[in-house]
């Protein structure tokens, strides 16, 4: 390949493409520990930058990785092969916000939390709630199909993508989908391009549904000195014909770790499983339901229960379940966080099975997450050795046995970040053949050149 | 082509493959007008009976039609190349249905009032609702990704569908997704088989997500002097907040065909509107949110408004809706059903424009349908000439015209029914060059040998 092609993509874009060290280096990784230079950086401010750059690369096979916040969890937008990474992050526009039809068109580099609220300013809800949601764009949450605890009653990103605009591996721009909320024209690329990972175009816009936001919200949280207790919890209350939005479920490790960092008044001594839920709705529904929720805690066992019934206090929850995140950070421990799935009933056998790992190896294990659809963070917490030392290599076998236990219960090994290189390993286990064969099939279809996010999944 | 193949078929396959007239006959069409005779047809009783006649067909480069209950609209199920129509209508067993982890796992035939009953039975909810409930199949509600008054908050049968079992176009059998509520393993396969209209596979397993029942339901039902009225309700109520199940509004040609069919006590005199608003939710939050939407109903001009408060009444509400229905066909007009999608901004630009049709053409045409996502059917009402004929080819050029309008309002021709064979000719035109492209890309990667349902899409 001619290696003076970076200098003619400059002269061609201009100002948008990037070649100095600096650039290069900020655009080499993501959240997770790999790291590659790019050999440029376009710096993307419009549909057309993507499509010209898309073209240069096309024409001369040159790899390309799409980028968005660059704050991906899986390696995902790591330029394993060199090349181009083309960011969408400075197309930060919200092009339309219309509620008549309930929908919002915004660019790709829109962040998460800039349009949730620019709608709720006008009384509407874009329901998905990723932890990265301050820094995290509209493009990359398409890429991953993100989630976050809300899903459970609102589901995931997918279910707000109602058209896309997404520059295709020769350049050409493939509008589908549109502004309606419901369509059947044909097979469902909007769908298909949701959790794509980059590899099957660039999405440089996208129209969004919103929903009206529910006029108020209420919570609860609740100690148990079991864990079983608070995932039968989580049983009884879907069982009594609640949908909380959301349902957050926390082990007893964790439970110590905040204990010991938050001070003794924060938990109950010895709590070994905690939850919180949420509802939403009309103002004058929820204490009813708040009363009937907390009547199923006490039942199942609970031994603290919180209740919280306005906006404030309800964040203030919510804060409890970060600082949960900061006391596992705080035992200075690397935490190594797998976004496992499980069934809803193997909730308890998770937990018990790391207790068991855990007990086995000296490695800690830690879990928390989203209960309600399975969607457990769980942590393995790479301990160091008498010199100091990560033992990385016994955690890295955890984290391989704790998705081999996950595939064999009917689990999922990624619910929220996606394959990317972390997964990648896994990912023709986790699929089976015939459905790795089915990716490499459309894949092949719509970049038979192989130059969009080239090495990811292992295709 | 060895002529004597159904024999063969026979032969291999057994009693499950027939070649009479009857069965032949059966299983040419669907609702739609359009019929061929296959020349087999397999009533698959397991999935290896669809992987053995999927396997025959590849080898011999037989068309194949996929086929559910047979009750689809755009005659998506007619074997216009002749070939085997595999129908998995006898596949109804329901597999397992399980509420610890929220799934249901069922065979492709299963009817889908069918699977609604056995969850309900359990306190569970399988929300997606076409009219067509107690005749269509999971398999067909996959296939063309169906929709229902209740998707303004529950979202389509996409929403639901976790794991896919599917045999492809080579007789493998491809499972995809699982039975976690979450899964960002790859490409989202399950999702591109959902609305493919048989073309890439065929369903033969599906793991649904189930969700609690809501313990309560209630109904209003308001008649309007203006059909302006009944679509600012529509607007007023999502902007207060409200997120009905279902939000269904009528327009005044209909509501006099009904008035006339059901006697002048069951409706106000020269309505223009009606729209029927449901809600669900906690028992004891109904009443308040129905007198709030009431409220919102009179100040916009309501004549007249309904409530009903428990099942009973609110059956009532949905009765009087099937009766319009009833009372378009009650005129003796063929009525040419066409789901189409507009913003929800649109109702009345779409509502005035097919008054200013009829006048012009002397056509009947009646909008009524799905208000809160802009899925309105249109039903233009094919009248008769002097000499008792109808005056079809006009009717078909108001479709065209109908389609064209909507195409240049920023809406879809399909919002449920699907392309199939009747809205084929409009297909590329509405998706754009590009996504046509793309969709003859994925058709290629899944079934290289064109032999699945084709001729569909016009593909």
């Amino acid at each position: 390949m001619n290696t003076l092609w970076p200098q003619e993509l400059r002269s061609e874009l201009g100002e948008c493409v990037r070649l100095d060290r600096a650039t290069l280096e900020a655009h080499a990784g993501d959240k997770w520990h790999a790291a590659t230079l790019p050999e440029a950086v376009v710096l993307a401010q419009t549909t057309e930058d993507v499509v010209r750059a898309m073209r240069f690369a096309h024409e001369r096979r040159i790899p390309v990785t799409p980028r968005g916040a660059g704050v991906g969890y899986v390696g995902g937008c790591v330029p394993v092969h060199g090349g181009i990474v083309i960011s969408v992050a400075p197309m930060q526009r919200i092009v339309e916000l219309n509620t008549a039809d309930g929908i919002a068109v915004v660019e790709a580099g829109v962040l998460t939390a800039d349009l949730q609220q620019a709608a709720r300013e006008q009384g509407w809800f874009y329901p998905p709630d990723p932890a990265s949601a301050k820094e995290s764009s509209i493009g990359g949450n398409i890429a991953t199909n993100a989630g976050g605890p809300r899903c459970l009653k609102y589901g995931v990103t997918r279910a707000y993508v109602l058209g896309l605009e997404v520059v295709l591996a020769n350049g050409d721009i493939l509008r589908c989908g549109g502004r309606t909320h419901k369509n059947k024209q044909g097979f469902d690329l909007t769908g298909l391009f949701c959790g794509s990972e980059g590899m099957l175009g660039i999405v440089t816009q996208a129209t969004l549904r919103l929903i009206p936001h529910p006029p108020a919200r209420a919570a609860l949280s609740a100690s148990f000195p079991q864990f079983t207790m608070a995932a039968a919890a989580v049983q009884n209350i879907l069982a009594a014909g609640h949908l909380p939005c959301a349902m957050e479920i926390t082990d007893g490790f964790t439970l110590a770790a905040a204990r010991s960092y938050l001070g003794p008044s924060s938990l109950p001594e010895g709590a070994q499983g905690h939850i919180i839920v949420e509802i939403d709705g009309q103002q004058h529904a929820l204490p009813d339901e708040l009363r009937a929720i907390r009547r199923i805690l006490l039942e199942t066992g609970a031994d603290d229960v919180q209740e919280a019934e306005n906006e404030e206090n309800v964040e203030r929850i919510w804060q409890l379940r970060r600082e949960f995140s900061y006391s596992l950070k705080a035992t200075g421990l690397t935490k190594l966080n797998e976004d496992i799935v499980i069934p809803r009933s193997r909730l308890v056998d998770l937990v018990s099975w790391c207790q068991n790992l855990q007990q086995e190896t000296g490695i800690p294990i830690a879990c928390f997450g989203h209960s309600g659809d399975g969607n457990i963070h769980t942590n393995i917490m790479v301990p160091r050795d008498e010199t100091g030392h990560e033992r990385r290599a016994e955690s890295d076998a955890c984290v391989n046995r704790l998705f081999q236990w996950v595939l064999s219960h009917g689990g999922s090994i990624t619910g929220e970040h996606g394959i990317g290189l972390a997964k990648a390993p896994w990912f023709e286990e986790a699929i089976g053949t015939i459905a790795f064969r089915v990716h490499r099939e459309i894949k092949q279809a719509l970049d038979p050149l192989n130059i969009l996010n080239p090495g990811k999944m292992g295709l």
